[in-house]
């Protein structure tokens, strides 16, 4: 079994006048950039921006697709139908992959964001009509969903290929879910044990949960905060602890271009 | 020389809960359709059923990028620069460029939309950067522009494919360029006229001036306009005037697909 | 006890180059314009032309705030917090308050739209909020809203003058609730059963509910529905029919201006 | 004559998960506020935020509308009417004031953003439409606009209370028009010579140009920009400069309140 993870960072969050995030500093610690699309930040000048910085560094290039919510960044939860979700995220994937087009790339991945990925994780029509958007738009990109969830439920039904989220700063519960933030235990402030667990999640697959349970876990993609002040000590630390522990950090291949 | 014209329509332009033009009926009448992309009106939603509904008919999809101003419908200038004109039209192509991609179906053509048509009519740099966005997205696309104006200009150094677009509801100066909305006489209102002057245009490639001089026009494309009471009318009259004469009523091919 | 009841109707909801409603036409009918605000329809343009049109035949002037959602006309639920819903509806009576004062005029009501009145019938903290608002900017202000509700009750809890909403085209439950539309019987399409359920909620405070069984109501204002094809003939005979019945068909007067 | 100068600031122009600025510091400084409107920055939160700030401070509170532009940041040239200026102007100041009100408070002036002060400037049908606006929602705010510019024209022609605006790290020309940024010499980047060219305007009402003439200027409020690195030095510098000079620093009274 040949052990890799990938790291990935949401970013090209920036919008207009405003700046949001490290951009530049996340890209050398990444292999995979979940770059806005305009829908909750990421204006076109943003996202022409965030492609070459991702492109020089050679990190994958993802659509990360939002409910229509600028002024509030995606967050909040909106009661959207199926249909509605899928027109949404068929627009933003294009959008990116227009910008990408016209740098002579290629988009690799979709992680959706913020409300719309929690939304999606529990319900399932949702969830199939995020998967059938990627697959309609380009049946290569890999679908970035959380471990366990519905979305990744509803990509792998379709034959996508797909990356199953872990979190190196969340505890899990016994059914492989992670701990609600609002129970205390449900953050990792601690980088050694971040590091251990992440490191266990990818060499073996497995995370030992809130009652000390060993639960399996498929860990193909890691999830990297960027906004946050530690974050690229974070970062920099799990990369250099994977590597360490023989885990290849690069992001995973697509399927079969269409 | 094979006689033929394109007859093209914006559409596509309702937005969320409001209603705007008369699609399906001038679907029926029309070559190419003109697609709007989102910043003056076309919701993700409409964007889908609008291809969905140009390629029942056959009709070649376009997109119709705008100024990003919904509540003014794209109609007001607004001084950008040039490199925020490449970010938008490049965003805007890629978003439609998916919802037809998610159908199937690829882009052909690129017609700007109010304000900033008019604007890059005049304003070369300006018009270099949409089509040098064109180009980057994808060199096989169309584009469309005032005949005689830099759009055209700025197309053909690049080496776009290009259609010279005229009208048969305006009059003509001498120097080929249309008489200004302020001036009287500039509308030709009167339908055996406007179809006297699209059957010149297309078969001879000239137009009688204002002045009674007779002026070289490139004709590839005519824009109707479908949210006229008398619309129909006149896309129904010129299209039979054009059979009649014997120019064949087609989109123009686009150009080598990368 | 002196009987009258309110009619009101939403309006103002065009936007842009886009048209909704039929402003003009409902506006002989009803006594209380609800005019959106710019969240979810109504540009500042067409808000001017609206508070216009309404003190023009002496009709009440009322803000219609909603949740920030332009492409899902405010009928979406969104997942906001009390503090969210407080600003926004202080920004948008502001709004609407600005474009009456130009106009020499003072707002009467405050009536929440779509999803956020919905939200807030059910929602205490979230009718505590809306209601805060509306006292904050200015506590002369009639508070709209459903019978029953949340927001009547927030609204009372205040000190606010409050309109207790009833609906003539929706059947009632034993518990003086709307029947879910979902439900079979829920909607009234019959101008006689509609017209006898409106006489009997003005003047004998009663409405029959679907089980047969004589439940209260307070009714103090009666929703009209502009938008659909017979509304006029709906708002044209119930107003006849009040009136008929003795029952004066007024706004309601507001509270004690601070 | 009694000598005194405002120091007037933009702020309030973050907009959602999007910070700007550095207001409670800059609010140590300044005497008048002009809060972003929700066009070009500020969300109802923020501005409800930023007008406690002011308040705590006894900074007199401003509205600061804006182009429609929210990605330009309201710094883009925009061809609206004068009545859509109109529109957007009583809107803005209308939801800031509606802000104000919820805090017990009352509007003291109104300063355009960006490209709408600069159009205005030179622009006398839209600095009157703007003028207009100002006075029909509230003839006592003083109207905030560059010495010698149209704005200050139309204001005094409707008879609205006025402030001329002067700038501190600007050069002036021989007709008292600011040196444009396009050519050398037009910043001033020294807090010494700043800070003697505010005292000399504020107490002589005269200012040197850049060809050596002395030209009569009105200098009622200095604008202090809050967004560079050093402008809390440059403010705190100005101030203690004038109050020295026994200049005295403070908001100018507003008109009759109607």
């Amino acid at each position: 079994m040949a052990q890799s993870i990938d790291l990935n960072c949401d970013m090209g969050e920036s919008y207009g006048a405003w700046h949001m995030g490290n951009d530049e500093a996340v890209l050398q610690h990444v292999t995979s950039a979940n770059i806005a699309c305009g829908f909750h930040g990421g204006d076109p000048g943003t996202m022409r921006k965030t492609v070459a910085a991702a492109l020089a560094r050679g990190v994958a290039l993802g659509a990360h697709p939002s409910l229509p919510d600028l002024s509030g960044f995606g967050r909040r939860v909106m009661q959207i139908t199926p249909a509605e979700a899928y027109d949404m995220v068929v627009y933003q994937i294009g959008a990116l992959a227009g910008v990408a087009a016209s740098q002579g790339a290629r988009l690799h991945h979709v992680k959706a964001h913020g409300a719309l990925y929690n939304m999606a994780a529990k319900d399932a029509p949702l969830a199939q009509a995020i998967c059938r958007a990627v697959r309609d738009v380009d049946a290569s990109l890999v679908l970035y969903g959380l471990a366990g969830s519905e979305l990744v439920r509803a990509a792998q039904d379709l034959g996508l290929p797909v990356a199953s989220e872990v979190f190196a700063d969340r505890t899990y519960q016994d059914d492989g879910s992670l701990s609600p933030r609002s129970r205390p235990g449900a953050m990792i402030e601690d980088l050694e044990t971040a590091v251990a667990q992440v490191v266990r999640m990818a060499s073996e697959g497995k995370v030992r949960s809130v009652n000390g349970k060993d639960v399996p876990v498929q860990a193909d993609t890691l999830c990297i905060h960027g906004d946050q002040p530690n974050a690229l000590v974070f970062a920099n630390g799990i990369r250099a602890a994977l590597e360490q522990a023989g885990i290849a950090v690069r992001a995973m291949p697509g399927g079969p271009v269409a």
